[in-house]
């Protein structure tokens, strides 16, 4: 078993700062102990070390009830600055946050994959490089400043290593991510990939916060179920847990591109979702072959008006979706499985109706009256959010660590940069 | 999030004691610090903790190359009697084990539930609770030394409220089992379902043991996958977490007595593969209608024998279970999947080959290579151990509650029963 107690009270400290960073603007120690359900010592204490690490700071006090004034907290907002990179097969997002995760600064690159060139790795991560290097310039943070640099790629990565192990996309194989970057940047870097980027970004800020057990469904091209267990994000023995999208659905079903057959991926992933249109309505004029966003879009626009092959291929696809769901509910028994990514944003609400309609359909009671099914929250992109959180998690882990400067000078010329 | 500082002192406590178990006749504080990771203070807190509980004791010394001799700690086989009872639809199993979780002697009482009087609550409850009454007295065992008696009741359960919520095969709606049964019995009780207890058993006993992440796979009737992630057991949010039988494989495929289509406990509970060899040979000689049990000990004495209609049957079951256990190495990346119950035990080996050949076959290749596939290596009946072991558990985590009397003079009467 490889839980130590720093790992415990790594966790601790993240759930602690994760409660003060909800209930913003000012929590007490008090309330603090209450809603983690820690007792007030040991709050007590971690309070005391997030203090010390800066992250957050004494904010003044409140009565309570005629005793003695209870100190507040707050997120230091001006502790440090995080950074987010969210590196797809087309383009590489990169945003800056402040401590109480407000974007500062957001560069983007195109990457143009079917240039050779352009997906080597050395070029792409040069590209990385340079991004990130933008935003501190643009948001005026000096180096000494940036907490950590998390870093986004699609495929399977061997996160403690910073490999990227393979990424389908541009057919990398053991590219050291990470080594290749640290020649570019003298910031702490993280690495791992956009679905527990999402998962992890859902835990501190979205729909999964504050929730013992959720799963965080990302629809785009590839699906995926991110697994927050017991308020942890489970990340499995080889750390590639999550794999809902290739898990069988339908025994000898569709092809899928890992190679089986009938995989959940094929069916609700936005390619899926486009032979779906297909086979109701071979040609629908929302069908836009070879341009999987163009078509979600215009299933988007068509659902909003009515339009019923628009309402056909949702409901189909959320046969499909809601039968996957289902086994995820009664597999797991989740308090709540949040939709994310592009595909969920795009269909929305009338996708969501008939998901929960299905996934009721389909579901053991007992379980079922215990999940709630919802779009996700996050109102910008969770993968950068999330990826800086890899960062934000990764600078709270290193227990017993000075901040590295006194914050005091430096604070003020960090937020010069307005948000963008 | 409910994981409070109590919650981890009471994990820590069960994962010390398990290693101090595992490593019988004798451990040191050293060992089982290098052995959980837990620092050699916390190894030392809680080895005084489990000293005072009588849970262990001081068994001497072992050289430590030059330094201070190391104290060395065993489990206090004689500390307290353990119970626990497997109530299935037509018997009740009951054994009462020493700390060490020897068995001291055994009672079973058939169930007729065809005849409506004996699948009636309070008739099955007195049942219970008299063989209960009957191995305590077998093993002259002082009530005083009943640390617990742990149930496992199949279907749905309220572990908390010790209420059996839905028992299909009796059609029970809400029964208090525990309430009923303490107007009988004056022990701690603890009650849950098979699937659980099996997976418990694994995790302090069998193949999950100082593993981070397991699944146990029940194969019988019905089947189930306990999922022991980070070292604990998952229960989801309202305890019904590892409906995995329930979970989808063929979309439309056989109806379930679930009242869902195609799923995996269709294809691979006793009476689905009673269905797939049916489907290859109807009139086969190794087919028992009505009778699951002869059906799959036939089948396992033709596999001996190379059957071809054995072997193929297997090899059918074994293709739809390999692609239900690849779902869950995709979707949890285990270290470690279990396969336990009687039909795992009926066709052993030759079901085991198949399986692995399947999975290999399905799973994608990263989760793929960290998962080994096991028979339960558990040599006695798995359900009445983990209903045990629940006892245990819970007397565990009576936190800084004194042990309830001297041990020094009733030890010596508690064992004086002969295992049966
Ligand atoms: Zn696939
Ligand atoms: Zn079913």
């Amino acid at each position: 078993m490889k839980r130590t107690s720093r790992d415990i009270r790594t966790a601790n400290r993240y759930e602690v700062l994760r409660h003060v960073i909800a209930e913003s603007p000012a929590v007490s120690r008090q309330h603090l102990a209450s809603a983690t359900g820690l007792s007030l010592a040991t709050v007590a204490t971690l309070v005391g070390e997030l203090l010390h690490l800066g992250a957050i700071t004494e904010v003044g006090y409140e009565d309570s009830d005629g005793g003695r004034p209870r100190g507040l907290v707050a997120v230091n907002a001006q502790g440090g600055a995080l950074i987010g990179v969210d590196v797809a097969e087309t383009y590489i997002h990169v945003e800056v946050f402040d401590l109480s995760l407000t974007v500062l600064a957001r560069a983007d690159e195109e990457l143009r994959p079917e240039r050779p060139g352009e997906r080597e790795p050395r070029q792409v991560i040069a590209r990385i490089a340079a991004a990130v290097r933008a935003v501190v310039e643009a948001a005026a943070i000096p180096d000494d400043r940036v907490l950590g640099v998390g870093v986004s790629m699609p495929g399977q990565v061997d996160r403690e290593g910073g490999v990227s192990v393979f990424a389908p996309n541009w057919d990398w194989h053991d590219v050291p991510v990470l080594d290749l970057l640290a020649e570019h940047l003298p910031y702490p870097l993280h690495l791992d990939n956009p679905l527990r980027a999402c998962t992890v970004a859902e835990l501190w800020f979205g729909a999964a916060r504050g929730r013992e057990h959720a799963v965080v469904v990302n629809l785009g091209t590839g699906v995926g179920a991110g697994l927050a267990l017991g308020g942890t994000l489970h990340r499995g023995a080889s750390n590639s847990a999550g794999e809902w999208g290739h898990t069988t659905l339908v025994l000898d079903g569709r092809v899928c591109h890992c190679g089986a057959h009938g995989c959940v991926e094929s069916y609700v992933g936005a390619p899926g979702i486009m032979q779906n249109l297909r086979e109701l309505s071979p040609g629908s004029p929302l069908l836009h072959p070879d341009d999987q966003t163009a078509t979600v879009e215009a299933l988007g626009r068509a659902l909003a008006d009515g339009d019923p092959v628009a309402v056909k291929t949702v409901r189909d696809t959320a046969r499909y979706l809601g039968a996957g769901l289902a086994d995820l509910v009664n597999l797991l028994n989740p308090e709540v499985i949040v939709l994310s990514s592009w595909v969920a944003a795009g269909l929305g609400e009338p996708l969501l109706t008939e998901v929960r309609a299905a996934v009721a359909g389909r579901a053991l009671r007992r379980p079922l009256a215990s999940t709630e099914i919802v779009l996700s929250p996050i109102p910008t992109n969770p993968v950068s959010l999330g990826a800086a959180t890899f960062a934000l998690e990764g600078w709270l882990a290193s227990t017993g660590r000075k901040s590295r400067t006194n914050t005091s000078t430096t604070a003020a010329a960090m937020i010069r940069s307005t948000p963008s």
